[in-house]
């Protein structure tokens, strides 16, 4: 239930694009049997421009067995989305993507056409300025629970899922109660989030139901490999407790 | 007050990314004198992978003297935000940007913090799954409208611009009598918006209150100058006769 992200910076990282990809690999490696899928975030790649993108492209091939998710958080219109939807997941070999509800069911739709790929509809977001919008309250429940509606809208194909942070795990427990969709939960780590109440709050029996994302608390950790594992035992020991 | 998309369709423009960026210097080539910028869309980039963005950063650089507004509705927390203002301001050498606004003030503010790049937040969007969400109302008015309280608040800089359809001119006029920001309009053309409603709508004596957008439109024209020409004409006329 553990999704490590892949998020190079050129800060902490020297040698541009060639750097990136080998602190990745690497990173890879050493937490590979841990995880059930990697999350590159599609900014961190674009940083280094052309060679981003073929330095992504590579790092998708160093790990054929485990799913690949980007978090790259697309929403434009229907016709744009189809070009976005090929680049991510053709193009880019993608097994999931996140998207932005802003644009509405014929936006996210573009993506979820793709029936044999998971798409994560960002529904209540980690940061701080998560509630300047989506918990603006509208016929009676939040922003963030009409994208919900939406989620379930475009789930013809069973393949929808939804982001919500792990910062808040007050609406991950009622985002949980209003459906049944997976969730990929980030924001554990760096950002602060609590993991416990999280999972608690999100687990409803399918691994799919929580999926926890950690991007620098395991990438820039010391050891990579131990940091990953610990969040491992860390998931499954909430998850044993609930059973 | 024109602005041309530049968004190449691998349906309709045969030879990879090296057809993509030979059609569109083509139509930098026959329209640059007509236009106050270009809007290359990020996805129609994206599809051809580092090629693309290889083609993308030569195309930028066939038109030094022409703004370039980079459409890509980026919108995620505010360390990632950061990436992504990088990678179009810096690595894509762009002069404006569009951005979403699902993720709140502290997303947006990334953008906004280059305070000599353009930032156009997407308010109302022309598709039509822009109702889904943007149009519910809360505290008294619809979330398109809360839209407009984020773009002020980050304003600081002057450099915040919003994203409203010309296939929703009431929504423009509603947008216009609430902030004096300038408008992008986008819509024109194959989504069969109301120009010349628009116009009237955005307009309010300076010229960036109402820089209105057609891609396809002016792209596969059998003569994109002369197409781009006619709508600059058709622009003027509308503003003319308010004035």
């Amino acid at each position: 239930m553990l999704c490590v992200g892949l998020d190079p910076d050129p800060q902490r990282i020297e040698g541009g694009a060639a750097g990136a990809l080998r602190v990745c690999k690497e990173v890879v490696q050493r937490t590979e049997e841990h995880v059930c899928c990697f999350k590159p975030n599609s900014a961190f790649w674009e940083q280094y421009g052309p060679d981003g993108w073929t330095a992504l492209l590579e790092l998708r091939d160093a790990a054929p067995d485990t799913p690949f998710l980007l978090d790259a958080k697309r929403g434009d219109m229907a016709n744009t989305m189809r070009a976005y939807a090929l680049a991510v997941f053709n193009t880019l070999g993608m097994d999931a993507a996140t998207v932005n509800p802003y644009l509405g069911a014929d936006s996210v739709a573009e993506f979820t056409s793709y029936a044999d790929r998971g798409v994560y509809v960002v529904c209540r977001s980690s940061n701080p300025g998560a509630e300047d919008l989506q918990h603006l309250e509208a016929a009676g429940k939040p922003i963030y629970r009409h994208v919900v509606e939406i989620a379930e809208r475009v789930n013809q194909h069973g393949n929808v899922a939804l982001v919500v942070g792990a910062t808040a795990p007050a609406q991950i427990a009622e985002v949980r109660r209003a459906t049944t969709v997976p969730f990929l939960i980030p924001g554990v780590g760096a950002q602060g989030g609590d993991l416990v109440a999280s999972v608690r709050a999100a687990f409803n029996g399918d691994p799919a139901s929580c999926l926890v994302s950690s991007s620098r608390g395991v990438m820039y950790a010391d050891q990579p490999g131990r940091e990953a594992s610990r969040l491992k035992e860390e998931i499954n020991a909430v998850v044993g407790a609930l059973r």
